[in-house]
Formats: C-alpha cells, sequence, structure tokens
C-alpha cells in the first residue's frame, strides 16, 4: 500500500504543495496559490481607510498562508488521485525570518480590529529592510561588549533577522510590542495553526535569532541594554524551548483536517526554511558536499561534524539542518539577479533584434556567444558586487568592478566576465571553508539557474575544480518539506526513522553531472589569482573607494530637492 | 579692394578646401574631395592584379592628393563668386607622420611601373601600424642608448612616427628603399607638388621625425646600431634643412597654377599639421592657453616660453606650433570613440525605444538624461583606458575599468561616468603641466565633440576648474592654414607679417563660454581624488592586472585554432 506526504513551500508570492510518494519520492501532484495580498509594500489592503507604508518595507497577511493548505492540498489530493487517507505527514518550510505578533492563543495582531491599521501588527516578510537602524544597534552594541554569539554570524547581522524586526516593532510601535503576547516566525505559526501547538524550529532559531544549542540566547543584560523593556523578550515574547527539525510538532487538528481534507492526528513535522530543507532533498546529509541554491541569489550550505569559526559565513547552527551535524550556510548576494541587471541595462538593440529574428531569448543568445570564448580570452575580470557582498566580506557597502574592457569589447564577453566572478565568488567561500576545516569537495545545485544555464554551471565546475551535480527535483525546498513529513510520521506509520533514511529514499540527483574540464581548470588559476588579488584590495581596506563613493552618492542625492529635480 | 587666402586640409578620408576673407576671416566656400581610394587597408588599388595587404596596413595613393587640389580649388572659386586673382596665398595641412618614398625629382616610387605593386612604394598613411616590431627595436635602442631625445616624447616613440615607418620599408623591402632618393612627409610632398620647391617643416619634422631646433635629428652612430643601412638616413634621404611653420615654401609654379585656376607665384606656406595648425585659428599664439582637438581622441596643445621636460607628453618642438615658442602636446586615446562604443554596445532596446518615438538619436537621450544627475549621484568611477593610455602614462596595454556599479545602476550613470573619466584625464594632463612649469589658465576646444556635446563640455569645464571656449570655425584645420597662407602671403601683399596678426584678425569664439560651476567644481574634487589614486595603483606597477589580462587574452586567442573555432 502506498503512502504519501505533502510538502508545503511558503515562497514569497505565493504558497506551493507538492504531493509526493514516500517509497520513491516521486512527485505526484503540485499545487500552487499565489497570495491575494502578496508582497504588501505600498498600502495595507484595507477596505476602510488607506495606510501607506514607508520605503522598504514588506508585509504579508497571515490569513494567506492559511488559504494556502485550505487551497493546495485539497488540489494535490485531487490531481494525484490518491486515497487522503493514505497520507501521513505534512512538512512545512517558510521564506525567513518572516515573523509577526500575536495573541497567547496565536491569532495574529493584524486581525484584531484595534491593530488592523497598524502596519506593525502584520507579519514582517524577510525582504522588510526597514529595520536597518535596528539593525546598526544591535552590531554595535554586540561589537562594543564583545558578544560572543556575533562571530557565529561572521560578525554582523542583517536587517532582516528577528531581533531587528522585533526592535523596531518596540521602537515605532510599542503598543504593538506590548500586546503581542508571542513573537515567532510565521513558519513555526502555521504549524502552530496546523497541530495547536506552539513549537519553534532550530533552524530559524538558529539562523535568524541568534540561538545557539549550546549557549541558548544573547542574554538579558545584552538585551536590556539595546531597551530596557526588551531585556526579557525571551521569556516574555519567545519561548527558550527550541526543537530541533527532523522533529514531530503535534497531530493535524480538526480543524486543519478540516481545512485540507486529511485525517485528523497525521504527523505534522517542526517547521523548517526554504533554503535549510533543500539540503536533504539535493541528496546531501553527510559532510564535505556543499548544496548551494542558485537562483537570483545563492545560499552554501555544507555540514560538519565539529563547530568551527569560518570567518564571512552567514552563520552556523548545531542541529540547524540536519540533525547531528553543524550546518554552515554562506551566501552571495548577486547571482541571477547580475544577469538580468546587465540584459535589461547593457544588452544592445542588435542582439535583442537577432534574438528575436532566431526565436529565443536574449540570455540564450548571449549564453551561446559567450559560450564560445575561450577561457581569458574576453580580456575581462569582474568583482561580483553589484549588491555588496555576503561571503565572506560581510559588506554590505561594497559594490561591483569591472576591469579590462577595450573599443574591442563585447557584450557577451562582458556577461560571461559577470558569471565567472560570480564563480570566483563561490571559490573563496569554498576555499574559506576547507582553510577553516570545513571539507567541501562535491557540489550539488538546485534552484532555478542550474536549469536554465549550462554555461553557468560548466564555468562554477572548472573555476571550483569540483564536480557540480543537479538536483533532480525543479521543487526541492517542497520535496525536503515532503520528507520531514516522512520523518515526522516515523517508521512504523510508513515513513522513516530519520532524514537520512528519507534522503536516501525519496531524494535524487539528475544524470548530468558538470565536471571540471582540465584545461579550463588550470587557465581558470591565473585568473582567479587577479580575481583574489582585487578582491582584498577593494574589500579588505587596500582602497576604500567603493564606500567613499557610495558615501558621495548619499550626499549628492540627500543636496538635490527631490527625485523629480 | 578684398584680397583671400585658401586653407587646404588634407584628412583620413578627403580633402577639404576653404576660401577666407583675409581680412576678417570669413569662410565664403568649402569644399570637399573624398579620396577616390580612401583609405587602403585590403588590397592595392590595381587593375592587373592583386596584392592583398597585411592586417594594420593602412596606405593612400598620392594622385588623391593632387586631385584635392584639382577639384576642390576651383569649386570654393566658383562658389565663393570671386576673382581668382584676389587669392593671395595657399596654405597646407596634413595627417601625420603620412609619409612617402620618392624619387629626387618628388615622383612617388608607387607611380612607377617597377614598383607600382609594391605596398612599400605606395603612401603610409598615419594609421599604418604595421610598423610595430621597428618602433619596439627604435625604442628598446634608444633607452640602451640612454638617448637623450627620448625624454622629449614621454619615453616611447610611436610605431606611427617617421623613423618606424622608413625602418620598415628598409627592413621589408630594402630595393625600395634603395630606389627611394627621398623619404618625406606627405605634408611637404603636397607643398613640393605646389612650388617645385622641396622643404620640409619643422611641426612634423619635430613631433614625428626626433629632430630638435637645437640638437638636430638623433645621430648617424644611432641610426646605424639600428641597420648599417640605416645610418645615412638624413643625409642621403632626408635633409637637416627644417624650416619653422609660418615661412612662405615658394610661389605657386605655372602647373599648379594651371590645376588650381590660381595665379602663378602667389604663396604656399611650409606645410603643417592638422592638429597643430588648429591652434592659432583656435585664437591661441600665446601661453596659457590650451587648445583641445575633442573628437574619437583628444590632441592637447600648449605653448610654452621654455624648454620643459613634462612627463608623459606625445612630444615638444621649439617653432612646432607658433614660432618663437616652444610647442607641448599631449594626448588621451579614446574620448569619442568611447561614447561610440557605449552607445553600440551597451545601450538597451528600450533607450532606442525611446529616442525614436521622441525623435532624437540615442546620444541625445543619453545626454538628456544623464544631464539631470548629481555630481556623485551615479556612484560610478571609470578609468578611461579603453584604448590605453597616452598622456601621461604612456602606455597602451592599459584597459578599461568601471567601479561603483549596483543593481540600480542605469546606462546614463555608465555614459557620464565615462565623461566624466575622459575629464579626469584632462585634469591630470593639465595638471602635470603645470607642476613642470607649463601653466594652463583657460582651454580652447575645437573639434566635433564640443559642437554636440554641451553637457560634455560642462564636465570638462567643472572637473577642471577652467573655462572652456569654444572655437567658432567649425573647420579650424582648414582656417589655419589658410591663416597660415595669408602669412606665407606676407602683409605687403595683402596678408599678415605673423601668424600672432593673422589669429588676431581672422580666428573667432563662439560666444557660449563653458565657466565652471562653483558647487560643481567643488563636488568633483573628491571624486578626482579617487580617480588618482586608481590611476596610480592600476596604471604606474600597484597592481598590473591590465596587463596580466591581455597577455592571457593573447595566450587565449593563440590556443585556438582561428576566429571560427
Amino acid at each position: 500500500m502506498s503512502r504519501y506526504t505533502i510538502g508545503v513551500d511558503f515562497g514569497t508570492e505565493s504558497g506551493r504543495a507538492v504531493l509526493v510518494d514516500v517509497a520513491d519520492g516521486r512527485e505526484l501532484a503540485t499545487h500552487v496559490y499565489p497570495y491575494s495580498h502578496g508582497v504588501i509594500d505600498e498600502a495595507l489592503p484595507l477596505d476602510d481607510r488607506t495606510v501607506r507604508l514607508e520605503p522598504d518595507w514588506a508585509l504579508q497577511d497571515p490569513d494567506d498562508y492559511l488559504r494556502v493548505f485550505q487551497v493546495t492540498i485539497p488540489a494535490v489530493v485531487k490531481a494525484a488521485g490518491i486515497d487522503s487517507a493514505d497520507v501521513i505527514g505534512i512538512g512545512v518550510d517558510f521564506t525567513a525570518c518572516t515573523m509577526l505578533p500575536t495573541k497567547a492563543d496565536g491569532t495574529p495582531l493584524c486581525t484584531l480590529p484595534a491593530f488592523r491599521a497598524n502596519p506593525h501588527a502584520w507579519v514582517k516578510l524577510w525582504k522588510h529592510h526597514a529595520a536597518q537602524p535596528e539593525a546598526d544597534r544591535i552590531n554595535a552594541l554586540a561589537r562594543e561588549r564583545n558578544e560572543g554569539w556575533l562571530d557565529r554570524y561572521g560578525g554582523k547581522i542583517s536587517s532582516e533577522w528577528f531581533f531587528s524586526k522585533a526592535l523596531q516593532i518596540l521602537d515605532e510601535a510599542p503598543e504593538v510590542y506590548a500586546e503581542a503576547d508571542r513573537l515567532l516566525e510565521a513558519a513555526d505559526w502555521v504549524v502552530w495553526r496546523l497541530t495547536g501547538v506552539e513549537t519553534r524550529n532550530s533552524c530559524t532559531a538558529g539562523y535568524k535569532a541568534l540561538w545557539s544549542k549550546r549557549e541558548g540566547f544573547p542574554d538579558a543584560a545584552y538585551f536590556g541594554a539595546l531597551d530596557p523593556r526588551f531585556a526579557n523578550v525571551i521569556d516574555e515574547k519567545m519561548t527558550r524551548v527550541i526543537t530541533p527539525i527532523g522533529e514531530r510538532a503535534g497531530g493535524l487538528t480538526g480543524e486543519a483536517a478540516a481545512w485540507t481534507g486529511l485525517r485528523p492526528g497525521i504527523a505534522v513535522a517542526i517547521a523548517n526554511v526554504d533554503a535549510h530543507v533543500a539540503v536533504p532533498a539535493a541528496t546531501v546529509t553527510e559532510t564535505g558536499r556543499m548544496v548551494m541554491i542558485m537562483g537570483t541569489s545563492i545560499c552554501h550550505m555544507v555540514l560538519g561534524d565539529e563547530e568551527k569559526v569560518v570567518p564571512g559565513m552567514c552563520g552556523y547552527v548545531e542541529d540547524g539542518i540536519i540533525p547531528g551535524f553543524f550546518g554552515y550556510e554562506a551566501g552571495q548576494s548577486c547571482v541571477g539577479d547580475h544577469f538580468a541587471w546587465f540584459t535589461e541595462n547593457c544588452v544592445p538593440e542588435s542582439y535583442e533584434r537577432e534574438a528575436g529574428d532566431r526565436g529565443i531569448d536574449v540570455h540564450g543568445l548571449l549564453g551561446e556567444k559567450a559560450t564560445r570564448l575561450a577561457v581569458g580570452e574576453s580580456g575581462l575580470l569582474a568583482l561580483d558586487w553589484w549588491n555588496g557582498n555576503r561571503s565572506v566580506l560581510v559588506d554590505a557597502d561594497l559594490t561591483g568592478l569591472l576591469v579590462g574592457a577595450t573599443l574591442a569589447t563585447k557584450p557577451e564577453e562582458i556577461y560571461r566576465a559577470l558569471i565567472e566572478a560570480t564563480a570566483y565568488g563561490t571559490r573563496i567561500i569554498i576555499e574559506t571553508f576547507e582553510e577553516n576545516g570545513v571539507p567541501v569537495h562535491e557540489m550539488v545545485a538546485c534552484g532555478g539557474l542550474p536549469e536554465k544555464n549550462p554555461l553557468l554551471m560548466q564555468i562554477y565546475a572548472d573555476v571550483t575544480g569540483r564536480p557540480f551535480k543537479v538536483s533532480a527535483s525543479s521543487q526541492t525546498s517542497a520535496l525536503g518539506s515532503a520528507m520531514f513529513g516522512a520523518v515526522a510520521a516515523g517508521a512504523e506509520a510508513g515513513g522513516y526513522a530519520t532524514i537520512a533514511d528519507a534522503s536516501r529514499a525519496m531524494a535524487r540527483l539528475k544524470d548530468r553531472v558538470f565536471e571540471p574540464i582540465e584545461a579550463n581548470r588550470v587557465a581558470y588559476d591565473p585568473l582567479y589569482r587577479e580575481y583574489v588579488k582585487l578582491h582584498d584590495y577593494f574589500g579588505r581596506g587596500g582602497n576604500n573607494v567603493m564606500k567613499t563613493l557610495k558615501a558621495l552618492r548619499s550626499q549628492a542625492r540627500a543636496g538635490r530637492p527631490g527625485p523629480e529635480a
């Protein structure tokens, strides 16, 4: 008799359910629900008044998340043509940090009439960037007090993270902060809605809320020094009980069973993060194999047996990705975004025309022309910092650089140089891990780019000197959640005892492996050495021109009467 | 009674005559003759066989030059509706170094049947770049022997110059070298054709043939060390009698009078170079005011009272521009070319569409958008080395750099950064002159760019902190030649005694002056400091990445089976 689990992946614009056969990971059906209010970044979706949002705000409506369950789960059960009684578990992954304030029973403050018009009562989406002043205070105070946890995050925490957002609520809407019995990740909130049990997962707690298994949270003295009212944020609004991912959060409530058409009581897994949940779905549950989620940006994840401080990571969390391992995360802030910027701003009409005449898109045309170039033939080298540098320099104020241009330089040469720059950036991350005791010998890619851009994959293999494999699933995160659903259900219910077991049975790679081409690997070495020289000169204080230019830019903009001037 | 002179300007693709009123410089008529064989860079224009040229070759047909006189002079006299008897003088300017081998009577070797199929018998145009190996030998030997004259040319001479080309003839076609009684500039050759008198002008001799008024030519020992057959090149093929520009070369011969319809015996001026002849036509006959000829590249010229060694110039020549002064020349190799490259390769379809919809060209659209940006607002900085750096680094292997790009960077911001980079390059040239005792307090621009690009002119004024005036004539070189024609005729014949007198009467500036805007001048200072830091780091050996990339590029290309691979 077949058994199934459902993975639900909450993205930025929509939620997606995938129904998976537990035996072999076959994806039987998928359904996507676009959030009815999407990303709320201009005004609150109210009928009776207008509440505009400041720049850099990004909110969501928690009811949209419930509608994902209500719409997509019945849809995949129906589309797969299975008996809903054979679904044994659900797993959930989410963007992070995406957080909200609720009452003690989980009711979101934004659903209460008294708070509906207050933007701070709504869900703050991961890309809500308005808490930068709070992040700056958190960082400055941590450095001043020499807080040990700062090292775990490459020396700097982000405006996107949990306490930046929580502190912004306190700063700007103390009445919302006071009324909030709970502050929590939307990931944990949706699991609470499914199970009736409030849990906090180790992944978001570790990567976004400064928690570690051995040291817990920063202490009350630190939080109190940020703001006396913030001293007991953990005990007042959160909890010190953090559950490792891979555990069962609870059983499906009657209410949630009614929403979804599934059996009450089936297992619901502890929540997870969209990036991290992809790791076992990309077949990785051991050390030495790095998973790269490649899209607009790149998230690099690798497991380690021991605790190592690797400079410039996004963070490392024990039990954060796979129970029993330290999960290390690094990142590059500008990859797919880079190529999108280039094709929008720098590709001439003649190329658009050529692509149009041949019925291909301009990315395809550029890729075709760039593929014909030999390594080094363009004479170009770039620093891939169009959106700052996350790992290993952790510096958002760095900017892009291109060197080597001549009057003979062609668009496809610049395009290839940008791809190569991101590959050099990945190589620096890999080498930094290895130099600090976290080995990386093979790469597994997932996300949108690997499917679309074989040239890019080959360049990454050649530059890093490592084989690149590709996850077979095009919805790796949802598959990973379904796998965690099977683990939450357990072996006795037809699932698995561990995520490693689930991964062996349910995860798969594509047949095509991008092996490094030896001649290219050798040819990239001197180019990489030049990249490192520029990287260190501009990124480690040899010449702060990028920061000076940014400061002068801010001055120039501040000196102008307005955007229309 | 009105008196007229005719200036004939020999360009790369065509020759142009302008007929000018001596009293006030009014340009009464212009006529252009496109050379029937243009630039000969693929095969010799022969009827009876095919002789292909190597890459980097660029030849011309001397008969085309004679046709310029035969066609354009009658045409301007006719169009102006004047009496040809009232034309009192002719002046000529030419591209340089553009040189040819002739018999003792001036007959070009390429017109002799025995040599017609030998490319070395034809005119080598200024942009014939195939003599690079000879230039390399000339430079290496000069450094080895510590030749003092090398300093006058910024430490390096060009493949375009006279002895590079002459030595290439000797190397590759010793039979042509042996048969050539004379080797000379086409500028001097056309004057010889008009007057029957062989002269050598001080401008090409000084800037292109290593001559100086005080030291003459390099000595025979040096030339002999290049090649024993080359030891006496000066005495065998040239002359040590060099005539200052501003003198009369001779009177128009009967033959040339018949070609042109002018009176026999009227004054013909000593030949000049197209750039240098523009200086008095831009009203400059004194120290302190720099003339910039702004087109695909920029040529900077300024006069000095004393001999100064200024690093990184193209050269300085006593009597080379205005008799009685040292004429200093510097250059930027990539200006208009830069913007042309950018609009061809980096401007997106949406901009082409917007320009088309509004009925303007894309340069106009970019200029309009770039004008709206405040100084520093783009956050971008470029090194303007897309075609190497002539002054002050004298290094053709440098390449372009852009720093400061973000995902919000727009094409007009890059466009403006490229303009600014060329302005910073000009400021470095000005400051280098001033630091070495050659003052520059005002700028006069001529050439194609000043007319077309007011944004560029304002940026140059703001960056350099100096007023930019613009020559009133759009054919400054031809006007300058007409002025020298008036000086050759002399005051008694209705012309002028000196070029300064001619300039005062005949040259004019436009009313519009680009004055530095104080706020912009101040705002550019910190950006210029950053430019200088990058300039010195990449240009003076701090990081030789540009040369390394060029070397790797050459390797990559050499390793490929062919251009189609």
